[in-house]
């Protein structure tokens, strides 16, 4: 059994989120919310989102693991305005997911939990360094970096205590370095990888501009990067393995 | 003689609702008003588009039929802010229409009317449902369902007083009722048609998300969708044929 | 040496006027501002921009010349908001532009200037004719011309003293004319030339909606086209060679 109510932009900057990585999904019902975690099919991204029962208008469950196609969902969450409710009713004999909006009723088609890649293990890294860094900075450097490259430095310079991501193109740099006063908290250690950036676009487009972003990494190893959707009653965690460096 | 002067939201709003059926068509110039018929080159779908004389700044004909080129008058018409004035001008010798907005003239080559399809005769169906609803209701529904099929049915339940519409796809479906509450006014009687949705999504653009929309329907019998432009001084008709329940 | 503190939208302005014509040129840096002139390949479309150092927010050099990608350029400036500073500082050792917007830096190669197209002697022509006009009334007329034809006439009747735009298509025709009453100024003068489209609609779009745009133009002449951008502290000057009249 699964009913819920949910605003129409906490449900898309849910769906977002994993969305970026994969076409399809497993949802586990919860009494505490809905969770997810997925990868991409090359094994190098990952995502685990959680999303609390407080989040929701109303929320009943008792359990159990639909499997969505989540650009279909987004599709229909679309057409809700922002603030518009979307009920969900999940239909145990049918396996569809009756989804309503203002009298408009859709019934999406489950698809079977099993079809659907395999759940990662998100690593428990202990890793060295942590930033805390407005979205908007990890957007313009996303963007900027794009512009010269398809790959991507972060690091943080423990002597300078500075935070700094740098992308080389062939012929042109793009380099941001934030220092205490940027950045709402760093814990300076050593910390520098390489990253597609491929990836990271796709991994941005789901940050929130004026969302607090905390970045763990270290000396090439993955990335996590963490933030907050639905006013603090949502969890996005995205992990991205480091690319090896060239030279 | 034909000499008129037009608001361009107006002109605008009245080719549209003809130009998303036809590409070229007969104008009707007579003491009244202007009136143009169409019908697809599949003869399913029908337009029936009065203006009246009031509808424009200033008008003046001694009657006749002009042919034009839609998509070429619409995008002369775009060249206009949407409170500004288009003033027309047939030149009978040169068959040549003169367009101006304030001090530019544009002047377009008409058609002849003879080698444009014939216009149809919109047969007078006395139709046993009808309901009158929000143009905002037609378009959220004739997009959910074009998410999922390329045909839809409108119908109405004459014990529950409702209208409906149902679109089935392959694995998803959408449904919305709208009862009296919802409805501006229903006539009930038996009702069901299933319809093609590329045609009834073109005649969904053309009607305003404002509008107070007549829809007379009957058991797979072809719709009529009704509503008014230009502040009631423009009538708007669409017909469309039904489809052939597949099952 | 060159530094130099911009605001973004002076910057792209001055880029945008330049960047219609060439995708790569020569900036010359004096005392008095930059200085940039080019010629489009086929040797039709000249362009002259001068942007005075009270345009910047602070500006030094020792003078030189640098060959940039304007397009790449155009793009780095495209990444901070329309009030935003951009730092210009360059590197003498390594040829390289460094580019700051708030705490982010680009690294933008330099293009050898001895590689790039020779500059343009735009010629000083003293032509006849010379109006005023409104930009927003160029943009109207160069849009509607481009829907009929691929060329446009400019003129002016001395008898009338009118400025008029036509442009005649296979079928439709499209003419404006401006009078005293419509133009900011006219020193009238047997002026009738045909233009390429393809040229004027990419030099309209340098051309600020509210500027005050001076056109120069002779019998079968070359037309001049000169307005003001940042606020009078920069100009640009196209010059556009005329078609053959075809009959």
């Amino acid at each position: 059994m699964f009913k819920a109510i949910v605003s129409a932009d906490t449900l898309r900057a849910a769906l977002d989120s994993v969305g970026v990585l994969v076409e399809e999904c497993k949802i586990h019902l919860t009494d505490d919310g809905i969770q997810i975690s997925a990868v991409d099919p090359a094994n190098v991204g990952m995502v685990d989102l959680t999303l609390e029962s407080s989040a929701f208008e109303s929320y009943e469950t008792d359990g159990g693991v639909i499997g969505v196609d989540l650009s279909r969902l987004d599709d229909i969450a679309g057409m809700a305005d922002a603030g518009q409710l979307i009920e969900l009713d999940l239909d145990e004999e049918t396996r569809k997911l009756q989804i309503r909006i203002d009298g408009l009723e859709y019934t999406l088609a489950l698809i079977d939990p099993d079809s659907i890649r395999q759940e990662p293990d998100i690593p428990d890294l202990d890793l060295p360094a942590e930033v805390v860094v407005e979205g908007r900075d990890v957007d313009r450097a996303v963007k900027a970096a794009d512009m010269v490259s398809d790959h991507i430095a972060l690091g943080v310079n423990t002597d300078e205590e500075t935070f700094y991501v740098e992308a080389e193109g062939d012929t042109d740099d793009v380099h941001l370095t934030l220092d205490r006063e940027d950045l709402i908290d760093l814990s300076a250690g050593d910390a520098h990888s390489l990253f597609s950036l491929d990836y990271l676009s796709d991994m941005n487009r789901a940050v929130p501009l004026d969302a607090e972003v905390v970045i763990e990494l270290g000396e090439e190893f993955p990335i996590k990067i963490h933030f907050e959707i639905a006013e603090g009653q949502g969890d996005v965690t995205f992990m991205l393995a480091p690319r090896i460096q060239s030279d």
